[in-house]
């Protein structure tokens, strides 16, 4: 396995089916949205799936590990993360299942084809680029609005997917009249809402969405997640997600 | 007081500043969604407010409780129910406060000055129409969107709302997607957004939004709002919102 990681990288066990990914702790390492968002989609077999922005690859090897399909394409634009998800790819054999092509996802109705994917999927940076101090940084372009805007991530998706095929999004609720306004601008009808909560108490800091392409109006909210019970431990439903120790390590992007 | 009232209505104390109001049990009766929008609501010294859809003057009444402007307009489509609301302006002696004029909402710009309101309110009808049996019911008026969709209500707040004026609603969750996406067409921009759920364990089955007239997006989501405990009593917040009896007797609208 060794021959796959690079200098300051490390290979992490996300504890489900065996399946490892490779991440650089100076760089922008997945959170527990990333897992939230995996957990909340639901593939039909043999599914043709897009995902947008895939950073290390995480949803695509999550998506993996969770159904059957093999074909699923994610895209990346920045070089060396999109080499990262190659290597975790072939670390966890699934090159013949999953495919990671670098570039910039505004460019994917050029590359692949349109109207034809049953789901797409982004965990998308969340936050203007306003007041930036290093926009070329690896970190900000995963986390900010630097290199593509809510927009154009679902510009892009709804470009990609099939009639009434499904677009699941993770993002910010401070976001949520951009994110109600652009889906329906771009005929993804938002069907399914969760928030999620840092405990009972708190306001949600983040939502699960899921949109149907050109569906009737018709949104369904489902009960709220909560993180912490109000002893500061994870709730049993975030065990239930995932295992005990990504849960303590994947902490970090919750607020 | 007895003068007021006609067949079938009765007078019910609002346990806020000595207010009363008058209702028909066998009509539509205030719940506790116009209560929590009326605490909701923060009014400057001489606001200029209109009520959209104001029923039996609920929210007029209640914000003339909580403030000292007396440039309260409220508009109600159905002749009986502004009448009734007329009664209980006088009845709480608010008559030089409180102005309600029976009129469709949809023709508010034709009679009032747009561009010219600090204030719009609106508890507007939640649902659809469709499979409505007698869509010409007064009860029907109140909650389907039988005279006035939530376009409608939308595009009359904007016009009527001068530069930077707050628009407040309370609606559905499930309404969150038309909600988000006609507010900003009409360049209402939402600001401040509080869901209310039944238990800390239930999906929130209300909301209540503040919007700013051409106001910079940037959206606060509030800490939730429990109505129950856990023992099926209600929550201290619900009971500092208003007093004990007409928490028991505003429960039907909760569900």
């Amino acid at each position: 396995m060794k021959e796959l990681l690079k200098d300051q990288e490390r290979i992490d066990d996300l504890q489900i089916n065996g399946l490892q990914i490779i991440q650089n702790p100076q760089g922008f390492c997945f959170g527990i949205d990333a897992v939230l968002l995996s957990n909340f989609i639901t593939l039909k077999k043999n599914a043709k799936v897009v995902d947008l922005g895939t950073g290390t690859g995480i949803i695509p090897i999550l998506l993996a590990g969770k159904s059957t399909t093999s074909h699923i394409t994610a895209l990346e634009i920045q070089p060396e993360v999109a080499d990262m998800a190659k290597r975790s790819v072939l670390l966890n054999q699934l090159e013949n299942r999953i495919k990671i092509i670098q570039m910039d996802l505004k460019r994917a109705v050029d590359v692949l084809p349109i109207n034809s994917f049953d789901v797409v999927t982004s965990n998308p940076p969340y936050m203007h680029p306003k007041g930036l101090l290093n926009p070329e940084a690896g970190k900000s372009i995963s986390r900010h609005e630097v290199k593509c805007t809510l927009e154009d991530v679902i510009a892009a998706a709804s470009r990609l997917l099939k009639h009434l095929g499904k677009f699941y999004m993770v993002h910010r609720p401070q976001r949520l009249a951009d994110i109600m306004y652009y889906c329906r601008k771009y005929k993804l009808e938002p069907k399914e809402l969760q928030f999620i909560h840092p405990t009972y108490k708190k306001k949600p800091n983040l939502l699960l969405l899921e949109c149907r392409k050109a569906a009737m109006p018709e949104l369904k909210i489902k009960d709220p997640l909560y993180v912490y019970k109000e002893t500061g431990k994870y709730t049993e439903e975030i065990y239930q997600i995932y295992g005990r120790k990504l849960v303590e390590e994947g902490e970090e992007n919750t607020e």
